[in-house]
């Protein structure tokens, strides 16, 4: 039997799973990130996590793969990462350099939306646009079936300027889709309104301790009809359907695949509104032959996007 | 000798271009598009610019390539196009069965982007972005060097949205870069000034023939340093630059090529505020790894890139 390891690098966590070549999972491990005490101790944390797997893979590891929240360069470099002190790392270089098996890094958006196409088995459909909608707006480009990544960022699509003039954006921007349809957006505009004193069943939330509010605090807000909730919630999938609506303009993909917190909790209610803005921002005919799909592996996407990312690369 | 044809089906005029297959120019035909005329008057245009030319081709016909204004799907039909009656047509169906040999049809900007990318002789460059400005703003995609048209229609990159709230668009759209940065819309820009009694060098042109301004009467009017004109190329450049970063985001491309009539004359004057907009709104070190090209091809870029449209389908 040969191995091989899938690694999610994330800002809280890391997780990473030993997989055999038909996917299935023969190990895992979870260590937390510890990003705050700097980019060696986080590196100890992921050599913790792969020595765990490895431990158990024998000699029979194949290859590494690992996704990692920030922007990575055509050769596994992570240039930067608003999360993880990752500032110019070789990540590829030095994880390779000290198990000898090949390694493949890459956005974990983009690796994630990765394996839910993967994980699909839609061999047929070739052009894929994914959305991940969380803390912040990512997304992840696949054409002719394979995960496009142009010089090595591409995919940015939280970043794409849906209103020129509009809201700064804490990557330095200005009007990007992650300032109106993230959760951390949201919270936001309901910090916002509770604060001029509007009532809210979301009155409680408090972001005091830097924390950023729960899906599924909005999401139980939203079933009760709270007024607040329905608001924000409209507006986050306002701008969603008119990012998708541009998506579908440039790319005119078979598939477009909605992943992420916010779309996990409150997708169904935000789907008719997504699918009106679109409708409004599309050429005529193209959103016809689009479609939307959620995601299927919630949080295991990334650790298995990695595990396919490394696997295509092998070509196996 | 074998030969190629490239042609160019325009609003007002059809172009034919007879190649050698080292792309040398042995023929040219020109005719009227009468697109008022109705779709068989169109066709018949079109076929008395290919009888000329394969009248001078012998039987050394390879194939045909072509360029048309709309919406053109992976079977060559053209879909819709705003200003030839085309509506589900099948341009490339007809054309292969009447002259008996391979044929590809393409987006005309699509098109004209692939020939000043072939043109220039790239091939290391594999990503690659064109914006055309014109009386639209087209747009097309390269990527691993061939031409990316999803499904078929991918590339309108006039229709990305730009400002979500923002101006309704030709396309029936709301806030898209063609409201902001075509001819089109700078006109617009400029009559609703002249008319509320603003002066400018401008303002003898008048559009009650439905005519659209001249890129060389902005032009003239900017180097003269008028004032309105200074304001409406600038507003013009900053909605590109905003568009390009959203691009640069999205695609990470090695080169963005510039095209179209509003390039072509004040495309010096507008380039610095191109790229200081997609400075502001490019992710950090992204815009750094860009390079920025003009059009080198200028109008016979429609058929030199139908020629290496079809070129490149038959493997040449």
């Amino acid at each position: 039997m040969k191995t091989i390891i899938g690694l999610d690098i994330g800002g809280t966590k890391i997780l990473g799973v030993l997989y055999d070549e038909s996917g299935k999972k023969i190990a895992e491990s979870k260590k937390k990130t510890k990003a705050s005490e700097g980019i060696s101790t986080v590196m100890d944390q992921v050599y913790k996590v792969l020595d765990d797997l490895i431990e158990k893979a024998d000699d029979s590891l194949l290859g590494i793969g690992a996704g990692v929240p920030g922007l990575v360069s055509e050769k596994g470099v992570v240039t930067f990462s608003p999360n993880i002190p990752f500032k110019d790392f070789d990540l590829k270089g030095q994880i390779g350099k000290r198990y000898k098996v090949p390694v493949a890094v890459g956005n974990d958006v983009n690796v994630a939306v990765f394996g839910e196409y993967k994980y699909a088995g839609l061999e047929k459909v070739k052009h894929v646009i994914g959305l991940f909608i969380g803390t912040g707006v990512g997304g992840a480009i696949i054409i002719d079936g394979k995960l496009y990544t142009g010089q090595g960022s591409a995919g940015e699509l939280g970043h794409m300027v849906v209103n020129a003039s509009g809201a700064y954006c804490g990557c330095g921007s200005q009007g990007c889709l992650e300032a109106y349809a993230s959760k951390t957006a949201m919270q936001n505009h309901i910090v916002s309104q509770l604060q001029k004193g509007r009532s809210s069943l979301m009155k409680d939330f408090s972001q005091t301790d830097g924390s950023v509010i729960k899906s599924s605090t909005i999401q139980k807000a939203y079933e009760a009809k709270d007024a607040l909730a329905v608001e924000v919630v409209s507006y986050s999938a306002k701008y969603v359907g008119i990012a998708l609506g541009s998506l579908i303009n440039i790319f005119h993909p078979e598939l477009v695949i909605l992943s992420g917190g916010v779309i996990e909790s409150m997708g169904k209610a935000m789907m008719p509104i997504i699918q009106q803005e679109a409708s409004r921002h599309t050429m005529p005919g193209l959103l016809e032959s689009v479609t939307f799909k959620s995601s299927k592996l919630g949080d295991e996407a990334g650790v298995y996007g990695a595990y396919q990312l490394i696997k295509t690369q092998l070509k196996l």
